[in-house]
């Protein structure tokens, strides 16, 4: 179970509505797995699109899906009037981004009224195996009054 | 002119092939418009496929951007036999990445042997006017005595 | 001449006596000693409190002068009735910092309503020159309404 | 118990040694209060000299000692003949450090030959309840042959 109180019951249904008008996250094959209270999983499987000159996953790429992932955790705690933009991001590649897919997790360490901090993780799987690839965080700001829709 | 001096006369042949083979950047359809001893620039064109769910590009496409010109710009000084790895980049989204494209400058702040530091900056260009959305730091790890070459 | 307009013509005072309450600053030895819009000096003289187990200045100290002097730079641009806090700094320290004095300079990057975004650099000067040791962002949020006095 | 085994036995005894030689840490009257391998605590009791202009602990200071509980804990890893530098730290200021006193701890998230990454997080204790006030990442860089000695 989850820490956090949804501020509204249907955010689940909001995030997949605003993670499919993402167009970047469609171009790279990312789907949204969990998507609980404070914490959302983005994953990502691999292609040779995605790889940067050694044949592993884009360091850029594992940045953009725990971003993502990040942004979309922070979301699962606003109210359903308000949108979220990511302020800064920080993370570190700790280790090749090896393996059949990427899983990013996103999640909220301290959400507030103004800024959220999201603690950010990627594991790469291979043979079924998981291994952390990426850890960061994340700084996010509240816009409220701006839901977040099409041309909003 | 340039306040570095490369160790490796065929800087920018090396990177314009090791960029070649980094299937992400060919993904997202980036171009590096600019190679010269600790600064290098990427450029993308907007497309509906580079975009978060309110149509401008995405902050994590950016920062991927922005990743690579600097992991470029390093790689501008370093000897024909070694290669570089990101070891952490952060990114502050400050304005948003809205226009016909962005450009990604990466600049080498301080070269070394084992770790070089650049500063990463992000503009968009409207109607062509530039203006910068994004700026970060990244710090880079350098390898000796594995050259970049496919399967390096 | 600096790019920016303060919002409040009293902002050099107002910092002055800001800084003065700061017992931290204070314990240190640090001192300001420049103040214009958007720009902030903090200097800090050497002293064998201020060192790590290898007798340079330590890096926790030299951050902690670099956060100051960006939270100041930002200070300049607010209105008379305004505070700003740190929301979050990242520094990496490039070379000991080994001298009689640091000189810790913030600068506003993007001022806004409510983030502000700085660059924050340290130098040590030995022997009369001056060395880059360190180099970093800020992050900083602005409150309205809550004038800096104190128990404000 | 630790997951992590400390490359030198007597590495507790190193690491007091050391920090006792930080004239930094004992101008602010910092104490170390927890040294297992991976994993090191710094104390700080509330002065009117640690104090940011509003009377809370200053977040420079913050920084300072997370920057050392981190640092400390990668050291706890490594062989009698090395030493460890901060390479860079990241740390958001998320609540007041409002307190009779902070712990900082530090965490090794991945020890390494070369790069160590670690997490740090500061809590404010006040009236015996304890807020997590910052928290950060670190990267640090081992360097071998050169033992953690005075002039070394």
């Amino acid at each position: 179970m989850s820490r956090f109180e949804p501020a509204d019951p249907d955010f689940a249904a909001r995030i997949r509505d605003s993670f499919a008008r993402q167009g970047a996250m469609g171009h790279l094959g990312a789907r949204m797995t969990r998507i609980v209270p404070g914490v959302v999983d983005i994953e990502l499987a691999f292609r040779p699109e995605l790889t940067q000159q050694h044949g592993f996953f884009h360091g850029g790429i594992t940045g953009a899906i725990a971003d993502t992932a990040g942004g979309y955790a922070a979301f699962t705690l606003i109210p359903a009037d308000a949108t979220m933009l990511t302020v800064e991001y920080k993370i570190n590649l700790i280790a090749p981004a090896d393996g059949e897919r990427l899983v990013a997790t996103g999640r909220v360490v301290r959400p507030g009224r103004t800024l959220t901090i999201c603690e950010i993780e990627v594991s790469a799987v291979k043979d079924g195996a998981s291994t952390v690839c990426a850890r960061g965080m994340q700084t996010l700001i509240r816009l409220n009054g701006r839901p977040d829709q099409p041309g909003g």
